[in-house]
């Protein structure tokens, strides 16, 4: 059975006094995901301690590396975000630098724990972004070993009636787009998490991915 | 025979006095991807007349249409760009705008003559911003049906020594990271283009990819 | 009096089948404008033959060396822009590329046409991208000697009931935060052009702008 | 006396086994700014708790308050940040995040504490990147009250032979174009920010700075 991760970059804590429109699109996701035969988790990263760093184990206390094997383990990986002035939260940004050490992996061994898994997005905001936040998310995951299939996003871009995650939820069901992109977009992360499994990419060559001479891709040592 | 087409953005005309950067590393793919069986054509996009539009046929003169004509019976499609002020360049931007008819019709019927294509990028620039650029045209390319395997890009960031073209070419040829960049993606494209023709996604849904309720991706039809 | 320049990058040509929402919003910052005594003129760039290149007169048939000299004559510069793609249009972006020698010139001597004048964006929309392209253009700006004081941006987005340009100007008109931003922009862009022509800013060192150590900003000679 | 305070956003806590780049960048910064007579504070996040969310004060133990009234108090606010995946750093994301409450008052009353404050970024990277940092922040800086004069950015894209903090200033110190970019961004924040002290910005209109009809800027209260 093919899973997926979704790590849910709300700035919202479980259980405080509003939901998390993220959590809510997150959901119709997975239900998406689920009649396709992919079970789904989400994990809220406001519920984790996960320090600022670029090592895949920042040390005691961190609860970072739990999550990495969890996604080591996944098909799919799915990032959640809502949009802050055009850009993923904080959350997510500290997603990308905590996989930094997987990336250098990559640039110089050609081989990545992330190779032949799927990656997409869920993104929220009020207004403006989503297109910015899909582009960065998405060089992001190419260059870590992940495919990316057509309609890989899912995305609401509005506010909401309802004071209930459940009523929130409703609304969205309603609109046809949204659940034509849940479905479209489960549908493509499952077709292709399955074909990559039947036939993977091969591991590719040492330093393969390096954008410049002398650097790797993002890596920024002394930064 | 699979076959590539790669869109040459660069603002220099076809024998001017300057040799493309852009052309020489676009060439470098194609001998990458020559060696694994695919056909590639460079079509050098300062020798069309391309006028402003968001249609795929803007009329007597437009040049535009025998371009769409090619791209569509290309298995992979490749945007190459200068990057200007941390974009791609005007050309490739057209590029983007004319193809805006077809999208309105992957988003209102789910069909494209993308689909079961797969994308890459080719970028050069003195300095800053591959990321931006691959970003940018990476979220373009997944909502209009193109598929992206990792390591989808192979970019140069530098000045060169040399005043022609075969020089830089040899320049270039000597930095295993690009030769290692060249190889991965030309590879991971004739890869995934291959898996898709023998195994291609299902046709999309209605409006599977509208990113808000009333008005498709990118549409705008009174800008 | 002071003078605004706007160059409109619609990518409909005058007199077309459409009228453009970007100049009927230009349109309303000029009304702003001219309340604040500072007389505007449009510019729209699908009227001018604007070769590819990136120097400031690219020979016989060019027309952008009679904007350019406008815009040196101006004290505010308005870049006025659709979005495609959550970027500024093909025509704005050949802006951009036709002031590359503009922008060697500050970098090499520090001296500029465009030092103590004062920027500004109009954006237009079906939906996404606002922030994204105002971050863009605001780039470009600080880098070419212009100074961008707060609520420097006129945008919107979003669809438009009436099929004429007057009418969708009214419809514009009658939305209070389109009004108030317009007041606002148009106040603080003069504010701020005629602070800047009564204390200048002095000229800047030479090399005072390069992003890296071997080449400047934006530059990018074999591309 | 002139006062600017400086984001610190490296990822690397104080005294960890490596110096940050940034950091030393941001030292020369302050050199610069103290020969104009400028006092400068720099605050490294990494040495502060400051929880996820959009209100100024999140609470028993949140120190972002009291950073934030130092912000307020300060003529020339600076972002200081790596950049990692084409972004800044996770930490800036958070503090544009933690200033959402204020913004949501300029975008209500018109007045903010941030009007006729001068912005800056210092920017470090290992390649690529810094236009699109400088982007992005340049859009929240103008949409949060702040003017940005030209130059107003430094930044240093590349690597370090020295092993300490010391050696690395010294390095840096030996590139002209650094002392350059320096003397010129300080000269320009100080020039702007003694201006607006002496010809301030008139408060701006309710409803000014919103770029939809309903909804405010960044503002996402549910997500």
């Amino acid at each position: 059975m093919l899973k997926a991760t979704i790590l849910l970059g709300t700035l919202k804590p479980e259980g405080g006094e509003a939901f998390s429109n993220t959590k809510v699109l997150s959901e119709i996701l997975c239900d998406a995901l689920a009649e396709g035969g992919v079970e789904s988790e989400i994990l809220r990263l406001t519920e984790y301690r996960i320090p600022p760093g670029t090592r895949s184990d920042m040390g005691v206390g961190d609860e970072w590396p739990a999550i990495l094997a969890k996604l080591v383990r996944s098909d799919i990986i799915i990032l959640a975000t809502p949009i802050w002035w055009g850009g993923h939260s904080s959350l997510i940004q500290r997603v990308l630098e905590r996989l930094d050490e997987l990336n250098d992996e990559i640039v110089q061994t050609g081989k990545s724990e992330f190779l032949n898994k799927v990656g997409g997005m869920v993104i929220t905001g009020a207004e403006d972004g989503a297109q910015n936040v899909i582009a960065t998310l998405a060089n992001f995951m190419v260059w870590n070993g992940l495919t990316l299939p057509p309609a890989c996003s899912l995305s609401y871009l509005g506010g909401q009636k309802s004071k209930t995650a459940e009523g929130f939820k409703k609304e969205l069901l309603e609109l046809p787009y949204i659940v034509g992109m849940a479905t479209t977009m489960a549908h493509n992360l499952a077709f292709m998490a399955r074909l990559l499994k039947d036939h993977p990419l091969p591991v590719q060559e040492k330093n393969s991915q390096a954008l410049t001479e002398n650097v790797s891709v993002g890596e920024n040592p002394s930064a």
